[in-house]
């Protein structure tokens, strides 16, 4: 279902998270209000929307007085449930599809569909028992990772199997879920291109990112990458083919791994996310758009905006108590802070970021 | 009264427009919240904010409980009633404050206040009734422009008097409310500087911009100005001494009269919005912090952000129906798209504007 949104028009966004609260404040300056629909009391995205839904994504009247209310739905995370995903889109039209959510919440479709397109994976296998595990380890050697196929992220719902370690005691740590085992990829560095693409086919990449991770969760985002200009090039490519072969429509992340065979760089892809994306915060104050205008305009069948960079940008999370330091961050020339208006600093979560923008070497 | 904020806190933002729209806009990445107070349904900023409140500006019952809900009070507007003022800094920091207030809403209170710091401003005289509007023409001379000393903007209230007008209508067309003549100042151009002042006296200037009316309302701002260093450095220090003898606390804008005599550029003030303004939109895009992120830092008493310039940068408003012309905005590359969210483009209303920034000449 196509809509080409004019100002004045509304964007339902399902989360309220720091992304939908981004969305929307990119959202205002185009003319077009947010409404939010998330269940927890006191999304931070609720500070800064039009409207608010506070209901559970399976609570049908909510959704559908949330479809009438709205011009366009979007989300801000992978997980929506396919039934909600399913009963919105019978009612207006839902940016990014139920093809892109359906392929992207399960890492073995996911691995499947971008290795069928000819782009490089690790090597993967499904499980679903201890025998197809014992069978994956022995094709796929190890170390390997064995991932539930759903609801993972940051880390979360994966294990690595070593020499030594026991197989059946690693499905039982992911509680013996539905599940992927990949080969371990002796990566340099994780990069990943953060893209958009209209429903009419338009498409448009932000410079290929070098991204930092402690912990399971993205530390630092810096552009321009290490990276040959051969790698820029296919790393976009590869994000053009991916959105292409979803039909996708808004700004997507493909997440991918820096390898090095025999002097040369090449990347394999390691995840796709169906949103905008935590390295591409960067954008906000580093690129001509930001990747939640960018988001916007895609999915509103607007023009997409300039991906140009502003020079040399670094951005850094905030996680729990780093985000203390905001003061400090105050005082730094060139330095943009972005707080995501939590109310509780818990260990582990994204509380912020800052990018600094610096001249070009 | 002095407080300083923390993350988490609310502002509460007199006046629901697009200035307060976009004070509200600046806070969020900032952590703070938005609480925005105005008696019109459906107001602009009422899109962004995390709570609202809708209430004439005497309603003590709502205004009570707002200052209680909010940690610091600001405004977008100069004409705030002095009573609300002085209500609300009863029970919460009010910035900027109510000298500032008072002396901004009346012109002739305004032109003595800068002429008593040694500041140029055009010849002026107070006029009551047409026996001093008589005198005052006899001294200042023709053509003079005759100015209520209260609730002007955009060219509204104020009447020219050339050679062979009569005096006494021209009174009549101000209906007769209590005025200041002002000698006309012969200028080459209108400028302007954006500041900002802190209550422990810091101060920041955003470089000397040059506006462009048309029909009595800001049609395009450009930066850098063309003027002489010593304009440039002159102007920013009026603003200063402006900013420390009101004991100023946020953003304001001082225009000025760029003149030239004997070849030499000089500057004239003509008025004081004690108020994010207009002419510093250009900083939204074009500097690296905005003045509406300025202002929230100064009224929260935190530190001031960078004033640098990433370009030359222009800004235009979109005026009435101009803002039909919001999708070729968006196709522009470098162009920056700002609506303010308002139902129905009346003539002569400010709906939004461009900014466009480009590379140093």
């Amino acid at each position: 279902m196509n809509r080409i949104l004019k100002p004045g028009d509304t964007i339902g966004i399902l989360g309220g998270g720091q992304l939908a609260r981004m969305i929307a404040l990119a959202a205002a300056p185009l003319g077009l209000k947010a409404h939010i629909f998330a269940p927890e009391a006191g999304s931070p995205a609720f500070q800064v929307a039009d409207a608010v839904t506070q209901a559970a994504y399976d609570d049908h009247a909510a959704l559908e007085a949330f479809a009438k209310a709205v011009d366009v739905v979007t989300y801000e995370f992978e997980n929506v449930p396919v039934d909600t995903a399913a009963f919105l889109a019978g009612h207006v039209p839902l940016h990014p599809g139920a093809r892109a959510l359906g392929i992207t919440q399960d890492r073995l479709e996911e691995k499947t569909f971008v290795s069928r397109l000819g782009i490089e994976t690790a090597p993967f296998a499904e499980v679903n028992d201890e025998a197809e595990l014992e069978a994956a380890l022995a094709e796929i050697g190890r170390p390997a990772v064995l991932k539930t196929r759903r609801f993972g992220y940051d880390g979360k719902g994966q294990v690595i199997i070593r020499e030594g370690d026991d197989a059946a005691a690693a499905f039982a740590a992911i509680g013996r879920h539905p599940a992927i085992l990949e080969g371990f990829v002796p990566f340099e560095r994780e990069v990943s291109v953060v893209a958009a693409r209209t429903e009419d086919g338009r498409f448009a990449a932000f410079e290929v990112t070098e991204n930092e991770h402690r912990h399971h969760i993205l530390y630092r985002s810096t552009v321009p990458a290490d990276v040959s200009p051969a790698v820029a090039a296919v790393s976009a490519e590869i994000a053009r083919r991916i959105g292409e072969a979803l039909g996708y429509v808004g700004v997507f992340a493909v997440e991918m791994f820096l390898v090095v065979v025999e002097g040369t760089q090449g990347v394999i892809v390691n995840e796709i996310a169906p949103r905008v994306h935590n390295s591409g915060h960067w954008t906000l104050d580093g690129g001509e758009t930001s990747q939640f205008e960018q988001h916007v305009r895609a999915i509103a069948g607007w023009p997409l905006g300039a991906t140009e960079r502003r020079g040399r940008v670094e951005m850094t999370n905030l996680i729990g108590d780093e985000a203390d330091s905001w003061h400090a961050v105050l005082e730094e020339p060139g330095a943009h802070l972005h707080l995501y208006g939590k109310a509780e600093a818990r260990p582990g979560r994204k509380m912020g970021h800052v990018t600094r923008i610096f001249a070009e070497d």
